[in-house]
């Protein structure tokens, strides 16, 4: 899960390189920003910190990636592949709302919520799939503090929700 | 759940209705704030940004409003019903603190926590009872980041706990 | 559980008293911070926030204090315990990351996860061996916003995980 040859070590040490190149390192690009369906938002900015909704994570039609229960319907890769698109959507949502990822200062806080089965304790294992995203994304910019949370469900019957708080620098 | 017909839409865009006017409007009075029993408050400034405690449901004699799990013995209804009573005493402890609604420059981030059976999985509609209200209430500074989740328990055994971080500006 | 024996309280009252000593007359020593095992850090300062990482109990030996779930394994007191050291391990952290614990001007938010089984409803007791804590070591400036709620599992089997933010004043 932690195998990083398909993203450049020199890009990422580069403190030129724009994440969206790096994001073209990782060979991903990020999802479409759905419209809110509720009385709230994807992303807030207040100062210079934005606080983003959380995700759970959608496959490319939009229906859910991995429902279920870790440690019941869904395996650990699975948990870990949910937690790393969660926080990809986040991204997408924290870019719509920004304009611009370079703009992101330090990834601040992320929660990670897992739902799983009764005796299940892999969450940090699940959680790594968002945080090491992260930190391929925006290099030491993108360590943060974590909570890593095992909950008894999820919006929609998702594996895993992800929250993050992301401080910007002003424009 | 979605009826706004008990509030004037028009006040809501109106620029120069307070939010004393706005809560008139829908027919709600703040409930009183307890004090503290514990070791924490209801509510702390930090420069512009306020962190409120988790709220729990009271009923107007200070007992639980809708103890229980969603999808066993709280209907949707009582859940929505339960957070947006979680939203108002959030208002109310607000208010207490800052003296003044009016100085709520924005809602930031809502996180709804809902005490679910087995296999509930419709917490963004119990979460919505909080989110509208926060709307209704401050128009689009009320539009909030949120997370929802499903918990396996509450304090006391209440369904629903909403905890929010507001924006404010400076007296 | 509020035994405040060990302590002076006139240490306490007294703003000069900084928090080292403070910890001192409550007889406790911060834990060792270990180093990050995963894609994320203990604590990131945000201007003048400090975002903590979930910190689950640990015993001297760096095992786990009072693995399993409250209402089960775990006793009402072993949990107060488990949140108290919880507490201890993020003011550690603190430590660590600003230098100096009398840098810190408020704890702003607190977020206590109890693992609970089924019908477990006391979060708040077990919350407030962090809360107190606090409150022992900061004075007023301990006083903090907290959510407590019952989780289905958490990482490694922990019955109870910390985290919180914090106020700091600049250098």
């Amino acid at each position: 899960m932690r195998s990083r040859e398909s993203w450049s070590w020199n890009r990422w040490e580069t403190p030129l390189a724009s994440v969206e190149d790096r994001l073209k390192d990782l060979g991903v690009s990020l999802p479409e920003v759905p419209p809110p369906v509720a009385a709230y938002v994807p992303a807030v900015v207040c100062g210079d910190l934005v606080f983003l909704s959380g995700q759970i994570a959608r496959n490319s039609e939009g229906g859910l990636l991995s429902p279920g229960k870790l440690g019941d319907r869904v395996s650990l890769e699975e948990g870990y592949a949910a937690a790393r698109q969660c926080a990809l959507q986040a991204l997408a949502a924290l870019r719509a709302c920004i304009g611009d990822l370079d703009r992101v200062e330090r990834v601040a806080k992320l929660t990670v919520f897992v739902a799983g089965a009764e005796g299940f304790d892999q969450q940090s294992v699940v959680a790594n799939g968002a945080s090491e995203l992260l930190e391929q994304v925006f290099g030491d910019r993108g360590r943060h503090a974590r909570s890593a949370v095992g909950v008894a469900g999820l919006p929609l019957g998702a594996s895993v929700e992800v929250e993050l708080i992301a401080r910007i620098r002003s424009e």
